[in-house]
């Protein structure tokens, strides 16, 4: 909708004391053990000493920052897609075409999956969840997706399904895109035999989604592969 | 490929002794066990003692049937993905047009979700995994769309992203089909706030893909929509 500024936490905007930096610190590593532990096992796979241990915390700080397990994984949810929705909102604000916008969210998406792999597979593994699919990075894609077949730009044809053709492929693109990391991986492999490109997937994803939602192949092909605007996306990890 | 015969496991051909039954349904009852809880809550996430609970057998029973936890696991990712890809395969050797191969396999994996909630959910959990982007379900997708690129059937555009929008949209319509069974889930709560129509999951996936693949709009609705033959599926809660 409209764009926000960046400082949505207000109260770090004021010079920050010492203790609270380093309180903000450790709450940090906890949500990043956490984020790294959460990717790989899910909530039931992990303990509260485990996410210690990894943070290099001791057990009882934990405490000072999230009440419970469950906690930090709601925040870690909250993170993964609420404020990340807010990230690629603020991308696309300057932009008018529905096609281009929905370009720019999944290359976004699949540059930072690239870039940060716990991230990548925390949203993979939660990605089919209830929350997500009802949160605010689900509806935003539903507002710009009603808002190109209003326009006209989009085929008019099941919302529902387009929705999911987007989220689903999506997901499975980073996914692959996590798999070929590793050269001798059977999905690695698989692609190697039959000779399969493996690069550019976001691009490939833009314009493989477009397609779907109507848009002639070789127009799809040039707005996929438009230059795409040097961004800086709110992480996480950094503040 | 070509059509195989449903006795596929040998030894269980002559009558059979009553021990040996009586072996078969316990092994059974622990892989519906183990199901039902990987589903929920992935390997990781499960005791051996609590499939034992859950099937209502005794602890030291489990290691008749299987050496560890991961060997049940490595069972079910057999019978969801392997078996499952046979049963498909049968019914579709009769089948000539591509797209309606892609549109009968497609239905009967929802109907199938739709009627084993269990079998559904781990395959959204685990369908992201190399194993089953590598293993037969996969494969014999990647068989069809070759097959039907070659005919000019389908577009022929980026064959990798083609499979993974098929994959996707159709793990993502699972578990959509998943969600709405509850009808106060936020999901069933989204679409009923915006009068979105939810039944007939499997005809609109079919022809959502099939429009993806470049068949036109009105014939991909039509293909969608055909009677599908009423099959038995090989289930592995049966035998």
């Amino acid at each position: 909708m409209s764009k926000r500024p960046r400082q949505d936490q207000t109260d770090q905007a004021a010079p920050e004391p010492r203790g609270s930096r380093r309180r903000r610190r450790t709450r940090q590593s906890l949500l990043d053990a956490a984020l790294k532990l959460m990717a790989e096992r899910g909530l039931e796979g992990v303990a509260i000493n485990e996410i210690t241990e990894q943070a290099d915390v001791g057990f009882g700080s934990f405490y000072n920052h999230f009440p419970s397990k469950e906690a930090i994984y709601e925040t870690l949810c909250d993170e993964v897609f609420e404020r990340f929705a807010d990230a690629i909102d603020a991308q696309l604000a300057t932009l008018d075409d529905p096609a281009e916008k929905v370009s720019v969210a999944l290359r976004h998406t699949m540059e930072r999956a690239r870039q940060h792999p716990d991230w990548a597979k925390f949203l993979i593994r939660e990605g089919f969840s209830e929350r997500a699919v009802s949160g605010g990075l689900s509806l935003r894609l539903i507002r710009d997706l009603d808002s190109g077949i209003h326009s006209g730009r989009f085929r008019d044809r099941d919302l529902l399904m387009q929705f999911l053709c987007i989220a689903g492929t999506t997901l499975s693109a980073m996914s692959t895109q996590q798999h070929l990391t590793r050269p001798a991986s059977p999905h690695s492999l698989l692609v190697q035999a039959r000779q399969i490109p493996t690069d550019h997937l976001g691009e490939r994803l833009a314009e493989t989604v477009l397609i779907s939602l109507g848009i002639d192949a070789a127009e799809a092909a040039e707005i996929g592969r438009r230059p795409l605007p040097a961004v800086i996306l709110h992480s996480p990890d950094k503040d």
